[in-house]
């Protein structure tokens, strides 16, 4: 006797992007397709209400098998625990994991936003087809994350891929983290911004003199300038790429890995940026290892985190619960 | 009915180190221990011809399974196929790798000297216990490798692990890589005498100022002046361990291995050259990640190579025939 029981559908999953100041949501396949979008101001004081409420908007565990939240800061895949940086993580209770899993009915995982966004190219981006990649993520700040075989290289801390704190100055500034010279002191979002003011008085012909009077300006605004042929915007993302090159070719040294990926808000630059960081980091590295080592950009954009924090969730469940 | 047939002996494995002027060939037990050494001045022009003497001299296939060698080059593993660099690749036929066979009766497997070094430490030296390494040696040139769960991490060409061409100082001297400021410009024995030679004259009263008018100097002479208490030797080794530390400070902000393991001619300077090496190392790291990553000197001296190379290859061959 044959029974006709209800139709099993194939669920997607979730995926929540915690790293900036808008809040996405999104209901993701299983191969890493968006089917739907959510976001809003993030509500800090409130969060996992907030996240709950967009969840459920997405259809909850109707249409979901798994939740994946993506945060800056340093997060226990074990434990779920959100340890150290950003005061976004400051404020999230002890028990943000079992309080998500309460009041979504879904199985949760928390991952720092850069190791989410490079699995999301790794599976579904710019890694497509690669074993092995390094992915760099330059934003407010710069992270990166190495993934082989599939699984996240976290290093014995947890702390693997500090791209950022790479020296690439022996003798440059002051870095947040104690050190002097390491890449984020002169290519994170912000340091470009600085750096391109401290220069500007040197060049009063630059379309940004003007918005630097008016109102602060953005590394959006030095990229749109430099696309509409402003000489310094071109020169300032020029020596970005350098010293972004620099870096690169460390871990083309180390690693020799079959793709870099560069993502992030600095890299709406494109080809102004990368150019110059290919350029660079071919004159830094050893041939044969830059040979194999493509360097690319980025293809998912703002889905990057959501889209591989919904993949890490789903493999994670998948992998418990088979 | 019980068959007592021949007592089936537990057969040892030979290494064999071509790293240096020096041929070195060991006899060595399935966890790395040295039953017996044998060496000679390296015969480059009747190479495949000397090693199986020395061979038999360790009693050849009666007491060995396997065969590994330990050469300055990159080898391709899979074909055995011997590639690129060093005069003394360059002096190996098409067929060392069968004819080694043919002539010592045991399978045999190429491996890179700096490879080879790093599985000895990671298995019988300093690396025991450690699921994942960085293995540094600092000899005549700079080279590294990486370890994870026992494979070696040979990336996209088979020339990961780099080390000696990371960028200290983007304004440093020319390398042969083509890059300038390579860690073995400043880092490598002969780089270290270079620059003591450039500095000598600034301190007459040195006693390497002695040695340099009578005969050229070593590293190993730096090392012992140092030991003897002379201020310039000592401010050389001080210095070096400086560019050391920040290019070993890209390998924990990357990686955060458990364990960084220093090993080659250079380290003869003991902790003279260790303490600078991890004082700038803290300095330009990320702290999280330092804390985790214990660097460390190598402990199997010259054995490493031999030791390396003759675990490989037994691994090797028992994989294969199982």
């Amino acid at each position: 006797m044959q029974t006709n029981g209800p139709t099993q559908i194939a669920k997607g999953m979730i995926g929540v992007d915690l790293s900036g100041p808008i809040l996405r949501a999104s209901l993701v396949t299983s191969d890493g397709a968006i089917l739907r979008s959510v976001e809003a101001p993030l509500e800090r004081d409130a969060l996992s209400a907030q996240i709950a409420r967009l969840v459920a908007d997405l259809g909850g565990n109707q249409q979901a098998r798994s939740l994946g939240i993506g945060l800056p800061g340093l997060v226990d895949p074990q434990s779920g625990r959100v340890h150290f940086s950003t005061d976004l993580a400051a404020t999230m209770r002890e028990d943000f994991h079992s309080e998500l899993e309460a009041t979504t009915g879904l199985p949760v995982l928390l991952e720092n936003d850069a190791n989410a966004a490079a699995y999301g190219e790794y599976v579904a981006g710019a890694g497509r087809g690669s074993r092995c990649i390094f992915y760099v993520l330059l934003g407010y700040g710069i992270g990166g994350a190495l993934i082989f075989d599939g699984h996240i290289w976290r290093g014995a801390s947890g702390f693997a891929g500090e791209f950022g704190h790479i020296t690439i100055d022996p003798n440059g500034i002051q870095c947040a983290c104690g050190n002097v010279g390491c890449l984020e002191t002169v290519a994170s979002a912000p340091n470009i911004v600085r750096r391109t003011h401290e220069r500007l008085f040197r060049d009063g012909t630059s379309s940004l003199s003007k918005l630097a009077t008016n109102r602060d300006f953005t590394v959006s605004d030095i990229t749109r300038e430099a696309r509409n042929g402003d000489d310094f915007a071109l020169l300032m993302l020029e020596r970005t790429g350098r010293y972004i090159g620099t870096a690169i070719a460390a871990i083309i040294n180390l690693l020799n890995v079959e793709r870099i990926i560069l993502g992030g808000i600095v890299m709406e630059a494109g080809e102004l940026l990368l150019d110059p960081i290919i350029r660079e980091a071919r004159r830094r590295s050893f041939q044969p290892c830059f040979e194999t080592t493509e360097i690319t950009a980025a293809q998912l954009g703002l889905d990057a985190v959501t889209v591989g924090a919904a993949l890490l969730a789903a493999r994670k469940h998948e992998t418990t619960n088979p």
